[in-house]
C-alpha cells in the first residue's frame, strides 16, 4: 500500500466518527485482525483465538497501536501513523489510561468479535473513571469501509487471483486417477508457496466422488477414480488479499447426470454473472442463478448462498444469498458460485470472482478451465 | 479414543454440574472447538473465527450437538453420545426452543470465547422465555478437566512429540547455510505431512542471526549465515493432540556469547525439570530456571513464562510463569521452555514436553539434539 492509504483510512473512519450516524462513539477500539490491518498497516496475524497480536484506539486527535514486547518492533515498522504502546500488564488493566489520556467519552467496540469477559472487564474499569466512559458497538464500520476497494487493493487480489488460476490449471494437469484428496492438496499447497504466495486463503478443498456433494469437504485419504467429479476450491493469499476460485474438474468421460448438473451449474454462474454492475440488488444475482437451477429441477440441491465478499478476508461483506438483499457497489470484489449437490452421488461447484466496475462486470479468475458439455 | 471415553466425560461434568461448586448452572452450552472435541469427539474444526462448525448444550439427562448441514453426517458419524440437531435458522434463534425443551434454568456458557452480540442476542430471548432462563459463565470447567490427562491422551501426545522429535533430526541434517528461513520452514511443513500428522500445531518458527532474537519470529526470506543460531520451534497434530518443541542449531562454531547462553539456557531448563512432581507449584519452577539465567547476568532477556500446558490445544492449561502460581497435578503435560534474548544479536530457546508422573517428570520429547558446548 502507499503510504497515505492508511492516513486516508483513518481519515475516513473518523469522518464516520464525527457524523451523527456513528451511534455516539467519539473513539474506535479494533481487534478484529482484517480491520486492523485494513486501518494500521500491520501485519502481524492472531495465533490460535484468543491471542491476539494487538488493537487499535483511535480517537479523532489519536491513534494508538497496543500491542506485547513479541511485535513492538514489527509494529513500529509497519503502523508508521500510529503511536505504539507495549503491553506491561493484561488489556483490560491498561486501556483504561489511555482512554481517559485520549479523553474519550464512549469507546466503540466489535461487538461480533471482542469475547463477554474482556467487555464485561473492560466496562467495569470504564465506569469508575471520572468522568465513567461508556462503551457502544461499532456495528460494522471499518468492515462497511473494507467493502468498496481502492485501486491497490484490487492490484493485490488481482495477483491473488493469477496465481490460483496458474495452481489450478497445473494441479488439473498433475491430477490422476489414484492420488488421493490429501495429496493433491498437498501438491496444490506446494504450489501456492512455491507461486511466492504469503499463504493460503484457507486449506485446498479436494472433493472427489461422493465427497464433493458436500460443500466443505475436508481431504480424506480416499483415491480419486476414473470418471468422477472432483471439486477443487483453492484459494491463495498475497499482500495480504485472498483469492477464492472452485472448479469441477473430470479426470475421464462423466456420465450423463454428471454433464446435466454441470451444464446447469455453468449456465446459472453466467446468468448471474450478467447482471453484475453497480447497484443491482445481491438477492436479485442470486435469484438468477438459482431459479435457473430451480427450474432444471435441482433446487433442493443448492443449499447455500451463491457468494461473498473477497479481500483481506477470504469472506467478508457482502453475503449474497437469497436472504438480506444489499445494493452492490462499484469497486466491490465478491464471489459467484453455484453449485449442484446430489448426496451419496457427487456435485458440481463453480467459483468466479468478479469486480464490479461502472460499466458491469470484470472477472478478476481469468482461468477458463471450464467444459463445454 | 474408546467408545466410553466421552461418555466417561461427560459424567464428569453432569457431576460437577450437580456440585455445589457449579456456581448455579444446570445445563452447559460449549462453543470452545477444543472443548468440544473432547467432550463429544466431534473433529470438525471451525472456519476462521468466527465460523463454527456447532456447538453443544449438554444438561443432566440430554446431550445435543448443535450444527449446521455442511457437517451434520460427520456429526453423526463422530459424536455417537450426543443427538445431532441441525440449525435452519441462526443460533441465537434457535436456541430458545432447545432450551426450553431441556428443561434449562441457568445455562453456562464460555465467557472468554463468547462473543458480546451473541451474549446480548441469546440474553434477550432467554429471559422472554416463560419461565425466564438466566445466562451465567462457566468459568473454565472444561478447560480443567482437560488440564489432566487421560492414558489415552497421552499416547497421542507422545505420539506427536515423537514425530516432531524425527522432523527435528531430519531438518537439522538438511538445514545449511545459504538456506531461507522460509524455504526452510517449508521443508519442515513437508516433513510433519509425510510424517501422517493431521496438521501443524502452528506454522513453525524458523529464526536466524539476529531474527532469534524475537520469540515469536516469522520465518522471512533471509538466508541463513554461517556460525549463527537458529532457533526451531515446532509442532504437529496427531489424532487431536499438539506437540511443540524447539531446539537452537549452530550452523558453524558459535562465538563465545552464544555458547554462554546455550549453556545457560539448557541449565535452566535441566534445573526446573528436575524439579517437576505432583502437587509442586508452576511459580516454583520457573523461578528455578529464572533464578539461574538471573544469576548468570541476563534476568533481562527471558520476557515470556517458562511455559503453558500441551493437549487437544497447543496452548492450554496450566500456564507456568513467576505470577499467577497453580499447584500441578499428576497427569498434566506442559513445555519447559527457557530463553535468553539478546536484542540485534540473537536468542537461544530449548523447550521439552514433559509429563508429570507419580515419580516424576517423564520427557515426551525425545530428540536428543543438545550441544555440549
Amino acid at each position: 500500500m502507499k503510504p497515505n492509504a492508511y492516513k486516508n483510512r483513518l481519515t475516513a473512519l473518523r469522518r464516520r466518527m464525527a457524523s451523527t450516524a456513528a451511534d455516539g462513539w467519539d473513539a474506535a477500539w479494533i481487534l478484529q485482525p482484517e480491520n486492523r490491518r485494513y486501518l494500521s498497516g500491520f501485519k502481524a496475524e492472531d495465533g490460535h483465538y484468543p491471542e491476539s497480536s494487538g488493537s487499535l484506539l483511535i480517537s479523532n486527535s489519536r491513534a494508538l497501536l497496543i500491542t506485547d514486547s513479541r511485535y513492538t518492533l514489527q509494529a513500529q515498522n509497519e503502523a508508521i501513523d500510529f503511536e505504539i504502546k507495549t503491553l506491561r500488564q493484561n488489556l483490560a488493566d491498561s486501556m483504561p489510561a489511555w482512554v481517559q489520556e485520549m479523553g474519550i467519552q464512549t469507546l466503540g467496540f466489535e461487538q461480533d468479535y471482542l469475547v463477554w469477559s474482556l467487555h464485561r472487564k473492560l466496562h467495569e474499569r470504564l465506569k469508575g473513571l471520572s468522568p465513567p466512559v461508556g462503551l457502544t458497538p461499532l456495528n460494522g464500520v471499518v468492515e462497511e469501509m473494507r467493502e468498496v476497494k481502492e485501486p491497490e487493493e484490487i492490484r493485490s487480489l488481482e495477483a491473488a487471483a493469477d496465481l490460483i488460476s496458474m495452481v489450478m490449471d497445473e494441479i488439473a494437469r498433475r491430477l490422476t486417477p489414484g492420488m488421493t484428496e490429501r495429496e493433491v492438496a498437498w501438491e496444490i499447497e506446494g504450489l501456492i508457496r512455491e507461486g511466492g504466495a504469503e499463504g493460503l486463503s484457507f486449506p485446498p478443498i479436494v472433493a472427489s466422488g461422493p465427497n464433493s456433494a458436500l460443500p466443505h469437504a475436508v481431504p480424506t485419504d480416499r483415491p480419486i477414480q476414473a470418471d468422477e467429479p472432483v471439486i477443487l476450491d483453492l484459494g491463495a493469499r498475497v499482500q495480504g488479499y485472498c483469492s477464492d476460485m472452485t472448479r469441477t474438474i473430470f479426470t475421464g468421460d462423466p456420465p450423463p447426470w454428471l454433464k446435466t448438473i454441470y451444464r446447469t451449474v455453468r449456465q446459472a454462474q453466467l446468468a448471474a454473472l450478467k447482471e453484475v454492475r453497480p447497484m443491482v440488488e445481491s438477492a436479485y444475482l442470486d435469484a438468477r442463478a438459482r431459479d435457473l437451477i430451480q427450474e432444471a429441477g435441482f433446487g433442493d440441491c443448492f443449499g447455500h448462498g451463491l457468494g461473498h465478499g473477497v479481500g483481506l478476508a477470504v469472506h467478508e461483506r457482502p453475503r449474497l444469498g437469497p436472504g438480506n438483499s444489499v445494493q452492490l457497489k462499484e469497486g466491490t470484489v465478491f464471489t459467484i458460485e453455484p453449485g449442484i449437490y446430489m448426496p451419496g452421488k457427487g456435485g458440481v461447484r463453480l467459483e468466479e470472482m468478479v469486480l464490479i466496475e461502472a460499466t458491469g462486470p470484470r472477472l478478476l479468475t481469468r482461468n477458463k478451465l471450464f467444459y463445454d458439455v
